[in-house]
């Protein structure tokens, strides 16, 4: 959803969301997506497998941000400092993104349980290629995976908060926070 | 799966855990299951509705368990004591099930990714019911979602560590010792 995208794929993904929230995912069709957007439903699926890689598209390159972010860190960075570099990475990446159209994806998501499982999926695939990040670092075990888990929690609800417009900030500024909010909670006794 | 279950129970729980194990879960039957324990398969259907309960039968009452755990720590006591004392509550019911069948559990589970996505749904049930406990006591957002959600963390990582035997301890000293792990990962720079 980054403004490097053709206009194709943005008004798609506009028309996509706007159908999915006012009809629901599961009775909205490609065909109707495309028709929204003024395209054809065969441009539909030059840019998208199916309906759901609408909601899910970017997932792949978001946890390779993420994982180069960890990787970037400085050898000297705890587990959670790599962390975090690796959320700065994902907040630079989703902001680009349109905060309202986030919004709606939140929602959409939020309605099906089909969709929630799936962004669950999502989530804990990005938590175990942190940890295997965590451990390529040296790293040891539970450490890597409670870092990467605790990362992914402070990932979820920072976009959460930016994308139902709970924290008025951009959201890197939202994602540093949230970290700085989970050293905070957890050093207090 | 704890003491105080009849023995029909236990033993349809043990084949159950066996078959899924050997053949794979979706191509075990409850005839099969109910075979193995040497009961009729309207015993099964009389302690499990499906094959999926025999995995996450007891789910909703750790969850009460939690949440009472949470709800019992001192008003004093900050978000994340609030939660360890929850955990704690998990780690006495969890630890009274063999450690064995926990780790077959756990086999199967990671096996098929229908199953995974069911446990996923789960924990984020269990965070949103403790983030909802948290929230009762005054903890304010996004505190509470936060450490709501590296609390299941550390459940998922301290189960997992005992059910495979990668930590030979008890549960409970697991579980501490997790609770331990992550402060110790948040509070260093």
């Amino acid at each position: 959803m980054g403004r490097w995208q053709p206009d194709s794929r943005g008004r798609l993904q506009e028309a996509a969301l706007a159908l999915y929230s006012e009809r629901g995912f599961d009775q909205t069709t490609a065909a109707q997506i495309a028709d929204r957007a003024g395209l054809t439903e065969r441009t539909f699926f030059r840019y998208f497998a199916d309906k759901r890689e609408v909601l899910f598209g970017g997932s792949a390159v978001l946890k390779e941000r993420i994982v180069a972010g960890v990787n970037a860190a400085s050898p000297k960075d705890g587990p959670l400092d790599a962390v975090a570099a690796g959320l700065a990475a994902a907040a630079d990446m989703l902001g680009e993104s349109r905060r309202d159209l986030s919004g709606q994806r939140h929602t959409v998501i939020a309605a099906n349980p089909e969709l929630r499982e799936r962004e669950l999926a999502k989530l804990a695939d990005y938590a175990a290629a942190i940890a295997a990040a965590l451990r390529e670092r040296g790293v040891r075990e539970p450490q890597a995976t409670l870092a990467a888990e605790a990362g992914v929690a402070v990932l979820r609800v920072a976009v959460q908060r930016w994308a139902t417009g709970a924290d008025k900030r951009e959201l890197p500024a939202v994602m540093s926070d949230s970290v700085a909010e989970l050293r905070a909670l957890t050093s207090r006794r």
